[in-house]
């Protein structure tokens, strides 16, 4: 079941649009042949949209070639989409509601577009990394602003009946836990992702002063090297989030029996991160067998670092969106 | 990808090995034929395995055919399964352990037989169901002994890696609860199966008595009428079940991202089951717009009565084995 690529020599792009910038790469039989980055423009969708389009044709014709030349795009959207109708159902940070994106961009130029969630994208980008080439089973769970995961199995993204499989970051992982967005209460999401860990150490903070809780002035980053520094209160804040997370590590291998869980998003960059996570896959392994068998260390990765997983994996939903399946 | 029944005329067998009782179904063209079950025999494993086949030999007997006849034999082991080997790792209610009962039983019975375990036969088998003919995606939950999912993925049975997928009765539900047989603590299996709830009903009777914990006298189905009844203690333990269970939905339906989840099991024929956990989910609707969008009341079934769902799932396996693909 591993992925062949096809020889023939027409362009595949990825896109990954962002709440900041647009990002481009483009590719044949699986090589980088140039890539384009723009800020985001975000006055109106029609805006944002020309911003996606010039900085593919911008791409483009870097490699020399045209429009013309492109046998398809596959773009990640940071948001709930709509795969199968390439629609964008709500994208908060672009500004985007029930807006028919693929169709718009394939007006525009000329080229099948495919859509997808950016996290399950992500997942289908792994493929072209060596680590992961012939890893048909697997979970790539983003941890940034939100928390979730694209799946793999058996080779294909695995995206269920709404295009909603993954979504564990709204699975709750303590009872009466801190509200989350989502409005259920003790989300993995509203403990362990980024947001979530500076609010926290800002009530800490709070706490130890005798202090209202101020606005978080210390980022995850800040927060991941203090407690690598021995900072009390940023240990044991980062133990916690070692926890949930590992939880979800936990959560993922016993609900698909899958072979790798690959850790991304901005979260995972923090200093010792991995470690955290592998402390308490130790300590889960020590007390359960049911863990010690299921759960092994070496199952849980790093997104590797100067991989672009999102760009790649535009270029394989280019390549697959040909052959997909319907639902 | 609904399930075709082929035409041809061969016998095909369905067996569920219980902790107590061996039952056999056979059916031809998806009709059934007959059925016998005896007690379990659990002198030995080679006695355990003559019960099975004596029982099967039974039931084809009472056709008016003979083995000769019967194209392939589906068998539910209440344990863990290797599906691709035939083995039976382990299976304590029926003290086996590391043992190639599939190879054993085609030694013995001259037919290929396929082994599975108990709870994702179940799930196959509710496509023999006409509630559950087209339904291409469910999770079968079983609440009984112990907790776990069966998983219907595009109409096939999704194993995993491992044969390990949807084995969440371990995952927690709980920081810090009670300590589970895996070792674990606060799994959903240490507060939502079967003895978990009549374990935790003597505490609350030890608790409001000031004596000591007794061992357990009330039953799963004496405490759901209680709650039914009105009392408080099993009300209240009751409500926990049904936030426990009402979780475990959401798990299944974000992580699968699916149509259907069907309770089975022991628990499940308790008194107002189903009405606990629909009162969980509507409150889960009611606080968030995530879970109102993917947690519809309608999705989350009880095993339709007088349907043996692990016996047809025998047939699927007997039918589906043939055609299976390689790990």
């Amino acid at each position: 079941m591993s992925r062949t690529i096809t020889s023939d020599s027409r362009l595949r792009v990825g896109v990954d649009v962002g709440g900041t910038k647009v990002a481009v790469l483009v590719a044949k039989n699986g090589q980088e042949l140039a890539q384009a980055v723009n800020p985001t423009r975000l006055n109106s969708p029609d805006d944002t949209l020309t911003g996606i389009a010039e900085t593919i044709q911008q791409a483009v014709s870097q490699t020399g070639g045209e429009m013309a030349d492109v046998e398809a795009i596959g773009i990640g959207i940071p948001g709930r989409v709509d795969p199968w109708q390439g629609t964008v159902q709500l994208a908060v940070n672009l500004k985007l509601r029930d807006l028919a994106v693929g169709p718009m961009l394939v007006d525009r130029l000329g080229v099948p577009c495919f859509l997808e969630n950016d996290v399950r994208m992500a997942a289908l980008g792994l493929r072209f990394h060596p680590d992961f080439a012939h890893a048909d089973n697997l979970a790539y769970l983003s941890i940034g602003t939100g928390i979730a995961a694209g799946i793999l199995l058996k080779g294909e993204l695995y995206r269920g009946l709404n295009g909603m499989a993954g979504e564990i970051g709204h699975i709750e992982v303590i009872q009466n836990g801190p509200r989350c967005v989502c409005g259920a209460a003790g989300c993995l999401e509203a403990v362990a992702a980024g947001p979530a860990i500076e609010n926290q150490m800002a009530e800490v903070l709070a706490r130890s002063s005798g202090k209202p809780v101020p606005a978080p002035h210390l980022s995850t980053g800040q927060i991941f090297q203090m407690a690598a520094d021995g900072d009390p209160c940023a240990s044991e804040l980062v133990a916690q989030v070692g926890q949930h997370l590992g939880w979800a590590v936990k959560l993922l291998v016993l609900s698909y029996d899958i072979e790798w869980v690959v850790f991304g998003g901005g979260v995972s960059r923090a200093t010792a991160f991995l470690d955290t996570i592998l402390r308490n896959i130790a300590h889960r392994r020590q007390e359960s067998d049911l863990a010690r068998e299921m759960l092994k260390p070496e199952m849980i990765q790093l997104l590797p670092p100067n991989f672009d997983a999102p760009l790649w994996g535009g270029i394989a939903l280019a390549e697959k969106g040909l052959v997909r399946e319907e639902k």
